[in-house]
């Protein structure tokens, strides 16, 4: 399994968030959205083998842990704005314990430390000041995580420091969280196929 | 200067396409746009040294291409739909000699044979039965070809073998069109700093 944990500092945990501002008034919930589509969709069809917690850190009522599994999704559509309403509808239903909000939507009241602590497989920090990743060792079970636009706060990174085997990046820019997923993905496709 | 060509078989060439349903009523506008967004931005930034052409061929009244230029933009979104505003106002002032609708958003009515005569630098195909992208030589200025989510018609693959140095592959694995530019700059970030 890949999994990958996408921090969105801003992004909003209101179920009445806006699906025509996406960018602006729901928290730069386009970002996540993108990232979740780099994560889960090749061309027709769901990687299976694969998932993505978006952790919305935005008002009113932070934090809440949004989890896309990809071997539970039916019909995941590759338009964020069909996904935010996914997204909207977990959100009326956030509890402590996770639960399945719709096929492979889960939705839990947890923050980064609370979803890195459910993951056993190793962890990777990917952040622009990393090693390679070409030049990294990665094991087929493996997990990413990574903020949005903005760096990981000093506790966030303590955390995520703990926990983590490595620091990578994926090039020699500075680029928007989807494109380094997709990257990702596709060093792992190289190393492990299906 | 990298550049990149879309064809969208489906691509709506009204000015009045819908901003609500990019992926539908707007012929899979979305996917256009998401490969806008790897073509053009990186974190906080637009990469001045790329283009991107979009052939529109969806009704009413096709082609028209859209071609944006990193050079020119002025604050380009990430937000999809706030671009899609940008096209729709470009498809109001089509003319069979290129103009600018915007700052860094030229419309002109074009096809993909006209589109790729427009273009010097050598021209690469981004397709899944290529060679591996890691394989072939590529130059700094460089120019590359892609279908959205159909295949290049027989008669467009006439087209584009007539010019083009070498077909690639990005991976293994079939991705979105978004995600196969973002390993293609990757790719070339790599082997041609800025």
């Amino acid at each position: 399994m890949r999994r990958f944990v996408v921090v969105g500092h801003r992004a909003s945990t209101s179920p009445g968030f806006p699906l025509d501002d996406l960018a602006g008034g729901a928290g730069r919930m386009d970002l996540l959205l993108n990232a979740a589509n780099a994560a889960l969709l090749v061309s027709h069809d769901i990687r299976r083998d694969a998932e993505i917690t978006l952790v919305l850190l935005g008002p009113p009522d932070p934090p809440v842990a949004i989890r896309l599994a990809g071997e539970r999704l039916q019909s995941y559509s590759p338009d964020i704005r069909t996904d935010a309403g996914l997204v909207r509808a977990a959100l009326e239903r956030v509890s402590r314990i996770e639960r399945e909000a719709s096929p492979g939507v889960f939705v839990s009241r947890r923050g980064l430390a609370e979803v890195l602590d459910g993951i056993q497989d190793p962890l990777v920090e990917l952040r622009e000041d990393g090693k390679d990743i070409r030049e990294v060792e990665l094991p087929r079970d493996v997990a990413f995580v990574l903020s949005d636009t903005t760096d990981l706060t000093e506790e966030e990174e303590a955390t995520v420091s703990r926990k983590r085997i490595a620091v990578c990046r994926v090039g020699p820019r500075s680029i928007h969280t989807d494109d380094a997923i997709a990257i990702t993905h596709n060093e792992l496709d190289r190393r492990h196929p299906p």
